[in-house]
């Protein structure tokens, strides 16, 4: 049931998506393959779905939200591009397809994760023709740019980085959960957040908002180091165990998988005892996030 | 005279610059240390040296203007950073200085460069808060997107890369001078129209500042391939005859070292008569372009 209406959903995110990725044509024709290779190469489209139902649940209706679900899903995917490199993790395979320096090599692999952060700004600027009748929309692209950086995921994927670098098996647990806010967390939260600001919620629920992002967040990537531990090359499209081979802390590392599947449950419950206190219509918002850290790929 | 006026600003630049820069301090250290690196390896910070000039030739007064010069030099700088990446043009030295990779890693070189990029934006987007005040701010914002983006550098950046990957020797001309307008031009015809904007200038006077600065940028880059002809690594920081050693095709290339050195007179010419039509006290920025033009590293 709520599979089906996430299909739904997930199409119609991807239409949305579409109308945004540039043209394949001119002299810049693979610059533009690689980019929409990447996006098309598909993924849960999450944060663009909790985006667009954050912004729902406030009573947000019109098209303002687009080009932001849009920029989310390139910053998403940019993010992943480069990870994928060779002098980062050195991946061939992500969601059962080749990455995309894989495809179109390594130099045409850092072009296509900057061109894709850029493009995000530039997608998300023309909501700015609308900012004088949605102020909110300026405060929306600062929360998108803040979330993103290095203080956001960058900020994450940097410490990650370094940590895996120096040969850090045991990453000290407070660094761990740092990692784990940033490079997962800030994204979710941005995601949510401007869901929230461009429907015109109130401070108080923004902030809150943001605090039940951080929980799904911080509940997904618990359960994204279940799954290497538990699932499969096909489930997931990737290759599994891939934390082990390359000795790498985790949440399951310190805290065993019942005690992590137990972490992943209370999170949860906390995040959706959280988003209840909005008091809006928050039924799909909820089913949703029991579904997205309950998924097995 | 001007080489000391010259030096001034840009001494003033870096202030302004300074004030945008990252502290280097928490788990992330390592990438502020490199961004800060990378950005104060130096430069001649043409760009936000243009982008103040015309804002101030068009009477703008207020500090709006600093986060974009920020931005720009953001920008400028995170493009060089992944240019000199291994996969890319692998050059171990810029300005006479290590390169980002070549101190802080690979995988730190890529990690900077997205958070320069990045950061430019989050750097920018502090100009927002101004936007019920001057609306122009976020038609500035969406220029800079696009100039720097696929329809703008990295869009020149990526045929420029390809064609040397194919190992094209002889690049099309047409293509060359693609190439040439968005690779060099695009970032100088933003930080130009950029000024303009946020000092308030019309459409038309927009339009001209823009056509001014592509001359600019383009006798800026075939300046740029003479002193590869005929310059020292003493002067120019970083090794010469490169384009040779890498057949390379250039604009000398092309049209002779002779021929080039007039086309770089006769776009100056152009560019100097074109701006003096706006009809503004453009005497500064006369002698700035003359200069830039006319450097000899």
């Amino acid at each position: 049931m709520i599979e089906q209406e996430i299909a739904k959903r997930v199409e119609e995110i991807n239409q949305i998506i579409e109308r945004y990725l540039p043209k394949e044509e001119g002299y810049q024709k693979t610059i533009f393959e690689a980019m929409n290779y990447s996006i098309r190469a598909g993924g849960k489209r999450l944060r663009p779905m909790l985006m667009q139902e954050t912004y729902r649940m406030f009573g947000g209706q019109d098209a303002v939200i687009e080009p932001f679900m849009a920029a989310m899903e390139m910053i998403h995917t940019y993010s992943l591009v480069h990870d994928d490199l060779p002098a980062m993790d050195n991946d061939e395979y992500r969601r059962g397809k080749k990455t995309t320096h894989a495809v179109y090599g390594e130099a045409m692999g850092i072009l296509a994760g900057d061109a894709l952060l850029n493009y995000a700004y530039e997608t998300a600027s023309k909501a700015l023709g609308q900012i004088d009748t949605k102020p909110a929309v300026g405060i929306a692209f600062a929360v998108l740019a803040q979330k993103a950086g290095v203080y956001g995921m960058v900020g994450g994927q940097v410490v990650d980085v370094e940590a895996d670098k120096r040969g850090e098996t045991t990453i000290a647990r407070e660094k761990l959960d740092f990692i784990y806010h940033l490079k997962t967390g800030a994204l979710i939260e941005a995601s949510m957040k401007i869901g929230a600001i461009l429907a015109g919620a109130t401070k108080e629920e923004q902030d809150c908002v943001e605090q039940v992002a951080e929980k799904i967040g911080l509940a997904f990537q618990i359960q994204d180091d279940i799954l290497d531990v538990t699932s499969t090359f096909e489930e997931l499209g990737k290759p599994i165990g891939s934390d082990e081979k390359n000795q790498k802390s985790t949440y399951v590392t310190y805290e065993g998988l019942e005690q992590s599947a137990k972490d992943v449950e209370q999170l949860l419950k906390e995040a959706s005892m959280l988003l209840a206190t909005i008091g809006k219509d928050d039924a799909f918002l909820q089913e949703l996030i029991r579904f997205l850290v309950h998924r097995n790929k």
